[in-house]
């Protein structure tokens, strides 16, 4: 007989009509696996029926091919996926490394853009001679405008700057690093915009007390504190 | 002898300042691997000095102990330290699942939020009677206003909804999926927010042209178009 996973799936006034996107995220996960699946539409007010999880959210599943184990959380419903069923996996060593492409095109869109609005006079004021007028003409033609008319006052662009980070500040509430629990190339382009920083200004982008500050000082430790070592401003 | 790789690294005024991001990646994820490095300081008006690339841009490594091969592109760096030295990976099976749970924080904070501004009131009125206090009543508190008041006119928020897409669409220039040639988890957990809106609201979230439109197309046809089944809107 096939044994059956029995999901709670949020549903609206019909049925069949389900929205949450952390229910989709599993739905689509256990379509991935083609794993059998009974989908039981629940509503928001329906804690009593998810009662035995302790907690009042979906998606939960129930797996009766593992003796009726119960699962909530969308994160740990994947990983128990491929645990349990190994094959058509969620996470593969191919997808892992197109996730840290991901991080590398947010670090490039976001994370770069932001530091040069605060540092790109810096930089010309710390180039050798022979390189000042190629960088002024080359970047002011791609901003369109003066290098010192790019830089934003701290003021004004450093909270917007900070508020930024937070998809990576939320990693740190779970891992050490953007790597797991060691460090990884993920790491090594994240850190990139911050030793850039640091070794052409001055200006304190990140508060002590930030998640992504000591990160920094993990990465700053590495390798016999082959990056500290490095002329630049602690900031 | 121990053979060496040179790194053609971006220098400031001093030999030994160095800023370049893209070059803090490289020299990171060569510390990382303890490999034997000479670092040749180099700035921008110096082309010829790495003119066998035929590209104007570091980093570029050459690599003695492969017969003086020439990479460069940061992350075409990472793959081939990787592929020729193996050791101390600077991709793993667990970094690779980290940098997962990176894009899940940003589908959360970026798209979740974004998504949530523009169908909250679709939400609502496609909930089951039984949910529709409780959902106005819990959603008010958390928002601080009325649900009518979260929602903003489709000139005003898509413009800047659809450019917050923009590190996700990056990953489309080079793979099919989040996951990289064939998808995953990540593209289960980055599909949410579109199966979500799907269901419940007539708003069009993207543009055709969109290569985000394409991937979302894709994941609709997966496994047998189990999510184009399911009841909503097609925009």
């Amino acid at each position: 007989m096939l044994m059956t996973i029995t999901l709670y799936d949020l549903a609206g006034a019909e049925d069949d009509r389900r929205f949450s996107p952390y229910c989709w995220r599993i739905k689509m996960a256990l379509a991935h696996k083609s794993l059998p699946v009974k989908e039981v539409p629940w509503r928001f007010t329906e804690k009593e029926a998810i009662g035995f999880t302790e907690q009042g959210r979906v998606p939960v599943i129930v797996d009766d091919g593992n003796g009726g184990k119960a699962i909530w959380d969308s994160w740990a419903i994947a990983e128990y996926l491929d645990e349990a069923y190994p094959e058509k996996l969620l996470f593969t060593e191919q997808s892992g490394k197109a996730a840290t492409y991901f991080l590398k095109c947010w670090v490039e869109r976001i994370v770069h853009p932001g530091v040069v609005k605060q540092v790109l006079v810096d930089i010309y004021n710390h180039l050798h001679e022979k390189d000042k007028d190629y960088f002024r003409t080359s970047r002011e033609k791609v901003f369109g405008m003066g290098l010192e008319d790019v830089v934003a006052p701290a003021d004004e662009i450093l909270p917007e700057f900070r508020a930024s980070l937070a998809p990576m500040r939320a990693v740190f509430e779970r891992f050490d690093f953007l790597g797991g629990d060691s460090p990884a190339f993920a790491d090594h382009i994240a850190f990139g915009p911050f030793a850039w920083a640091r070794a052409i200004s001055a200006r304190k982008l990140l508060e002590e007390e930030d998640p992504i500050y000591a990160w920094r000082e993990r990465m700053l430790d590495l390798y016999d504190g082959y990056a500290r070592l490095s002329p630049g401003y602690d900031t």
